[in-house]
């Protein structure tokens, strides 16, 4: 029989009961139902131990299928069944979370990954290549900053030299702390021997927005990830008395900020793109006097690469417009930039008709957070994503959920990607 | 002959040697011409060594003159010039200064009392009432959060259980600390005993704001004190990740609170008034996520009250608008509510007259920051401030400056309307 999608919100469950810790906040709800007791959130944060047990109990689910399980140079926990030729599909995800985080980020993907593979083994299917469930190394980055850790080790992107460094909030360094697990930073990049290996990849993760929900959808199939645009703009004008200085004679980057943020959210309905205001700092911050200075961050998301163009372009006009109305200096800093990524279209159609069969519309969208997919894919794998919807579009929270029957209908459209994505794989290798 | 303009430039020169200390910042001017050696930043916080130093030099001026002088309960120092009957005429400002403040703010107030007073000495004035220069102890309240601590002792409107847990940077309590320079909280109050002897109270203050300078002017007579009505407005939304959550479907605290800075200085503009938003919070600020709450201060300053209420009535209106357009809740809090503060009409005429005898034209406005003339004023003193410009309307930093000509002019004119006053206030004792 195919996957049970049953038993992986089964697994979603006791994971959570073996992970968790009762945490303030408001009332959960499990799988669009109250949940019985206090409010529980995450805690697999990675490299520590409940991060380490819940590795353990995964590799425990598979008891009774010959599975070869390795944690390769990276961190990264593999479990393969291997099948006529070593060449790998990968269904991959991470069991790591936020602090108070929910029940089913990267988890999903990681259990109904194993589950998938599980109904392989059941129903004896014949494999003309090897089925890889892998749980991403801290995919998170919430211990030290940077997310994607194992799977940039894998495509090679992972900068050495740029995480060696890195402290957690106890001030420990990342390179002494993966170390107490097994991770050499030396030798880390060897995880990527596996890459020419991986013939295609797959990932099924909740939508962690609210697009779903609020076109009533259940599933989708993803196109690709948004590429991102990151800037910080710093503005200078003239601090002063609050109560001595005309607003007509003032310098206020404050006001100028405020301007800006209404342009850039202007400027994001206009392209059809996601901007967004985050950070918000002031100088000195006090009633009484008017800021010399103010700085924000804007980060600018967008599928085509000409529209982030636009973006940039149109945050300039807009800061040097502004600046110079309101009188004060301004800089632009770049945070990070990186391209889009598109998945592989023959995945992405069978992705598709997938979506269309089970939940009656062919949804199919791009990502705006990043996922380990993306390292598969802008390295040259062919990828695919597919997700289930986030009740009121919330994650990164202990009050993430999702609806069982849509947890459920997910993994059984998972499962059915990856029985389709096996014939075309092998058919890749000739 | 009358106050000698220069004698008091190069006493404020001579305090400035005393009681500064070398700052990292930008060169300064003194005077309106570039200073020798490093920029010097004033070191007069109240309750410590150097502020002490500055008074006991400041005593130390009036050698030769037949003053009493006292320190009161409140630690205010109060030097006298007796004349014929007991009610005296108050020339108050303050000596101590914001750490890294400039050579003026308070001090050519209290400078150019005192050589006020040694002219009418010199001058061998028959006074009909007594003249008394007092240096207010703690007007910038930069060390424990609550300015005009002297003044206000003496109009009774000081608290004492409010203020006496306050504490500094290093963790001293206010009432162990005034209690070494010989305050006791418990009788600090009773410094008001000398508030019936007071006939009138006038103040020589640098503007600490641009409006002189922007319109060429050298001098000013105050008629008031701006009302100050004071608000924190936090917005609650909710906080999603910003790839995630298309613009339409947001509910941005942090935009929310943009739109309404614009619209507040527009109310501002609106009403002629100052309104400010200085305080600006975010959270969780960072570049990833859209913001789930967003405070600000809002301080709105005004002549009249009718205006106040104007501006408080405005305020509400744009948040309550533009909240329920933003999807996001709203709660406004009051941090600090205090009514303008109208001048004596017969002294404002008598400052006014002199100031345009002095510099060709009959500047009148108000005072934006508040002073220790306020304590006065609010509790039924006949009380009047006159101005001389800022360079650049800058204060409380190193680089606070006025040109040595207009502190001069201050000073000639400050004396004319003590001359004036003396007879106006004999006349009102009867």
């Amino acid at each position: 029989m195919p996957a049970d999608p049953a038993r992986v919100v089964a697994d979603l469950l006791e994971l959570r009961s073996l992970t968790s810790q009762p945490v303030d906040g408001i009332p959960q709800t499990v799988g669009g139902r109250p949940s019985d007791g206090p409010p529980l959130g995450s805690a697999r944060l990675a490299w520590t131990e409940p991060w380490v047990r819940a590795r353990e109990w995964f590799a425990s689910t598979f008891e009774g299928v010959p599975v070869e399980t390795t944690i390769d140079p990276a961190g990264n926990l593999w479990v393969t069944l291997p099948g006529a030729r070593p060449e790998r599909i990968v269904l991959g995800s991470h069991l790591d979370s936020v602090p108070n985080g929910g029940w089913l980020d990267g988890s999903l993907g990681v259990l109904a990954g194993a589950e998938v593979l599980r109904g392989l083994y059941r129903d004896g299917v014949e494999l003309p290549v090897s089925i890889s469930v892998v749980d991403w190394a801290d995919e998170e980055g919430a211990r030290f900053g940077r997310s994607l850790f194992g799977s940039a080790a894998v495509s090679g992107t992972l900068e050495i030299d740029a995480v060696r460094d890195l402290v957690d909030n106890q001030g420990r360094r990342l390179a002494e702390v993966v170390r107490e697990h097994g991770v050499e930073l030396e030798t880390a990049l060897t995880a990527g021997d596996v890459h020419s290996s991986i013939v295609a990849s797959a990932e099924l993760h909740i939508e962690q927005g609210p697009i779903l929900e609020a076109s009533g959808l259940r599933l989708a199939a993803l196109h690709g990830i948004l590429g991102v645009e990151r800037r910080l703009v710093r503005l200078q004008g003239q601090a002063c008395h609050a109560g001595a200085t005309p607003i007509p004679l003032r310098r206020d980057p404050t006001i100028a900020a405020a301007r800006m943020a209404v342009a850039i959210r202007d400027l994001g309905l206009e392209h059809d793109a996601f901007t967004t205001v985050g950070v918000w700092r002031v100088h000195p911050s006090v009633p009484t006097a008017v800021n010399g200075r103010t700085e924000f961050s804007v980060d600018m998301r967008h599928l085509s690469r000409d529209v982030l163009d636009a973006l940039v372009a149109g945050l300039q006009t807009i800061v040097d417009t502004i600046a110079a109305e309101e009188r004060v200096t301004s800089e632009i800093d770049t945070l990070w930039s990186i391209d889009p990524i598109a998945f592989e279209p023959d995945l992405v159609d069978f992705a598709a008709d997938i979506v269309e069969a089970r939940s009656g519309v062919r949804q199919v969208m791009p990502s705006g957070p990043m996922h380990d997919s993306a390292e598969m894919a802008r390295t040259g794998i062919p990828t695919v994503m597919m997700f289930v919807p986030s009740i009121h579009g919330l994650s990164h929270t202990h009050i993430e959920d999702t609806a069982e029957a849509d947890v459920e209908l997910g993994v059984a459209a998972f499962d059915d990607l990856v029985r389709r994505m096996i014939p075309w794989a092998a058919g890749r290798l000739g």
